[in-house]
């Protein structure tokens, strides 16, 4: 296999905001030549699978300014300072939705873009739900649903449903069955 | 349904590089509250999953700086001013693989990250492939390998391929069958 390594020369910062980390970086590309490289530092997050014993899953609705619409999406958030992948997903869970599960399991680790963000997303399976409570995050707005499975195939068939990261969950959880 | 919609009140260009432009606006949220968002502005882009008649399907490999490493990925790139869909589809596949195909389905319109970025990625399948020479876009280093669907599987389950957009097309193709 050939190695394409291009080699970190210089390192900028271009912009560091409440949610964007941007950077700029000279590099050296496997001909010798340089070039630019522009792209988002960070933290990681967590997407959940929430699945009741009826087969239906747990998912959100809310408003996504960058796109201008609501989007239907599986709960998900950033990995906050130091915090563990599995906890994060249980505290997002349950501020997102109020529930809470018994079972856990890890099924993937997911690069949703990686062209220009360092994002990972851990993928978890949650079952086992109970419902105790819907305390919410502040600042954040968004209802949830229970959505039978059939309906969820509907929706990734007829695009209502087209965030990429949930519809890997979707269609991991169909190949699964 | 409630509506969430967040409602534009300013707009800043924070960056505008080569391949990223970033934007912040400030927003006035549904509970009546003013709040920051940052995020990317993005041309969309394509993929194609190019599947040969035996069910093998051809993967590139190529160096990810943001990433700092090697990923396995269909060929995919952004969409160019003004250029139609399936168009860079087909300029993006011959370019970066040495292929043509005669037969094109736009499969599904995908978000991957609708936190922050505007981008949609449009997946076309590609069938009834012919090589008819690797010319390569300048200052793109990648390989392309021919991957029966079984060892594709594999490297989903093990983390050898973890590309949401690829991940999704492949994942895509175990469910159709």
């Amino acid at each position: 296999m050939a190695d394409f390594t291009e080699h970190q020369l210089a390192s900028e910062s271009i912009f560091s905001g409440r949610l964007l980390d941007v950077r700029k970086d000279k590099v050296r590309l496997p001909d010798g030549r340089e070039a630019a490289r522009e792209y988002i530092v960070h933290p990681g997050a967590v997407m959940v699978l929430p699945l009741f014993d009826d087969g239906s899953i747990l998912i959100e609705r809310q408003y996504r300014y960058a796109m201008r619409r609501h989007f239907y999406e599986l709960p998900a958030g950033k990995i906050e300072g130091g915090e563990d992948d599995l906890a994060t997903a249980q505290r997002e869970l349950l501020e997102e939705t109020g529930y809470i599960a018994q079972s856990w399991r890890h099924l993937l680790t997911i690069h949703p873009c990686i062209a220009y963000s360092t994002e990972r997303i851990e993928l978890y399976l949650a079952r086992e739900l109970s419902f105790v409570g819907h305390t919410g995050e502040d600042g954040e707005f968004l209802e949830t649903l229970q959505l039978p499975q059939t309906e969820a195939w509907e929706w990734l068939r007829n695009g209502k449903i087209s965030d990429a990261k949930t519809i890997i969950a979707l269609l991991w959880l169909k190949t699964a069955q």
